[in-house]
């Protein structure tokens, strides 16, 4: 079969980056997570796809939730457990979960295995959103365009 | 492994439908195709995520453009046919494609296999939305939380 073209695209044709947004050395733990914005490749402005990498031993982010943000996730390869406040569960591909906005109850998702997992991410991008850790000792705000990362009492990290 | 739970959860779980919102006898070409609303589910709101399943003879929808919608589709089984302004072309699970808003580029999925497809689809929920159809005598506005129809010179269908 040929190669899609354009508005179609094979996903793993998009550069992967494991960057973050959380200022060293407190994004250590978010570095085996890799990511290729698949919406921005696209054009698109109103929502973002990313297809995640997770490798073992990685995780997707800190737990977290979101004051604006709603998140959906679809697993496509691999096993990862979920965290929230109810618990830990396992993940097999097919299954997906949603984290609608201001719930106060934070997720995450971490690779236990020996492969890297897969997960297809959506979120959206309304204006003022912040971010909620329950399990560290940081907060998020977007401001001018970027997260900017400060401890719970508003202090520098 | 045991059943996911909130807040995953097994999209087939999730009810299907082929309800259209274009008004019959229009809405035929259509019908072919069923839908699980897994956002709606999740209670996320800011965007929908329908799992979409065209059948054999089926089509996604007309072909069409959103003036505020972005959309985002992820081919998870089966064979589709993509139709834009550029052609054909077969699209295989593991690809995506992404359809920024305004373009006037109309697309839609055709699925002439003998076995069902599956397609992730995502858009937002920008308000002030319409839709073009540039192959049918059809047009669209979202009024009042739903898309009104309408012939391309404002006439009811």
């Amino acid at each position: 079969m040929p190669a899609p073209r354009a508005p179609a695209f094979d996903p793993f044709d998009v550069p992967e980056s494991n960057a973050s947004a959380v200022p060293p050395p407190h994004d250590a733990p978010n570095r085996k997570r890799w990511y290729r914005r698949l919406g921005e490749h696209a054009g698109i402005t109103r929502f973002g796809v990313n297809l995640v990498r997770i490798a073992p031993g990685g995780q997707s982010s800190f737990r977290h939730w979101h004051t604006e943000q709603d998140e959906f996730v679809w697993v496509l390869e691999g096993e990862v457990v979920l965290v929230t406040d109810a618990g830990e569960q396992v993940l097999k591909p097919g299954t997906c979960a949603g984290f609608p906005h201001a719930t106060g109850d934070g997720h995450q998702f971490i690779n236990r295995t020996a492969e890297d997992a897969l997960i297809l991410v959506v979120g959206d991008r309304t204006p003022g959103d912040a971010v909620g850790y329950p399990d560290d000792n940081l907060a998020a705000s977007f401001v001018d365009g970027r997260f900017v990362f400060t401890r719970k009492d508003g202090s520098p990290l």
